[in-house]
């Protein structure tokens, strides 16, 4: 059965899909020094199992990795222009990387990176992102193999344990909070925006 | 003199004017159980003096806080849909209360809830955020006095200490990171993106 929050979010993403942008969001994680940290990162879909997982797809030599190696919770937050909502989800994070041990998840980071352009491929292939500036033509390859991921593709799951929906639209604004209880059950409560 | 990110914030900022939504950012904070909490708040311009410290305005009975009180750093993720370029703002929060002792930001204060919209207003007279939802009748309220801000009213200055400037539209993208290095001195350096 999908948690509550699911059809809104399903929703939200379905129109505010003339938007390209809408399916970009920020993931705020807390580094080593215990200091927030925010980037925008793109939705790649809801994993197909029962988890409800939100996929991304990281290059497992960018910063982030250290966050979330250290403390594997996430926050995304993302903002619907269209609609004018926001959601607000907090989970636990899964980086799925080349030597991953669980079979499923290494066929879903095998999936997630064939599912990608040529374009977005290439840019695991470039130099070290975050290091000084290599020479441009670096950056001049050719697309990687379409079918085998290479080390430097990681697959980041997010699973949502709390979810904080606002509506902007509505007067006055509406807002609920949908939370995990146990496995497989959520609560949800209205609360002021 | 100004720090030299700022100019190519000015042009996003400009650049985007179209969209009522380019002023939203997401904020990223740490909890005080150090989780990482994130939301969209609102740019309200610069403060008008040395520090080049962004202005936002939060209802100081909002979870966050407690965040900001425990630890005052946060990260801001700026991303600009028209030119697609991502700041990543990493600096000092400073929130500016009633009770402040500084006079210059007491009046700063005073300038920034006068400068918002009655609808922007009336929501700080609203019943407390996050708590179960109050009776629809308790936000049918007259506009509060558009001069004196109510205590609730409060006004948070991100003071940038380091900036992560990407630019998607350039092929390779390219990605400038700028660092505050003395109280006035700004290191530049290109990295890969």
């Amino acid at each position: 059965m999908l948690p509550p929050y699911r059809s809104h979010l399903s929703s939200a993403i379905d129109g505010n899909r003339s938007n390209p942008y809408s399916r970009f969001f920020q993931l705020a994680t807390v580094t080593p020094a215990g200091y927030p940290s925010n980037r925008t990162l793109v939705f790649r879909g809801f994993l197909e199992d029962d988890s409800n997982s939100l996929k991304i797809v990281i290059d497992v030599r960018s910063a982030k990795v250290q966050d979330i190696e250290r403390q594997a919770v996430g926050e995304i937050c993302w903002y619907f222009t269209e609609t004018r909502e926001q959601f607000r989800i907090q989970g636990v994070l899964r980086l799925v990387k080349a030597q991953d041990k669980d079979s499923d998840l290494l066929k879903a980071r095998n999936i997630a990176w064939q599912e990608l352009s040529d374009a977005a491929r290439s840019q695991f292939a470039w130099s070290d992102p975050g290091q000084p500036a290599a020479d441009q033509s670096t950056f001049d390859i050719e697309p990687p193999d379409p079918i085998l991921p290479p080390d430097t593709f990681g697959l980041l799951l997010l699973v949502p344990q709390k979810v904080d929906h606002l509506k902007l639209r509505s007067d006055p604004h509406q807002r609920c909070i949908y939370q995990l209880e146990t496995d497989t059950t959520w609560s949800s409560q209205w609360v002021n925006p």
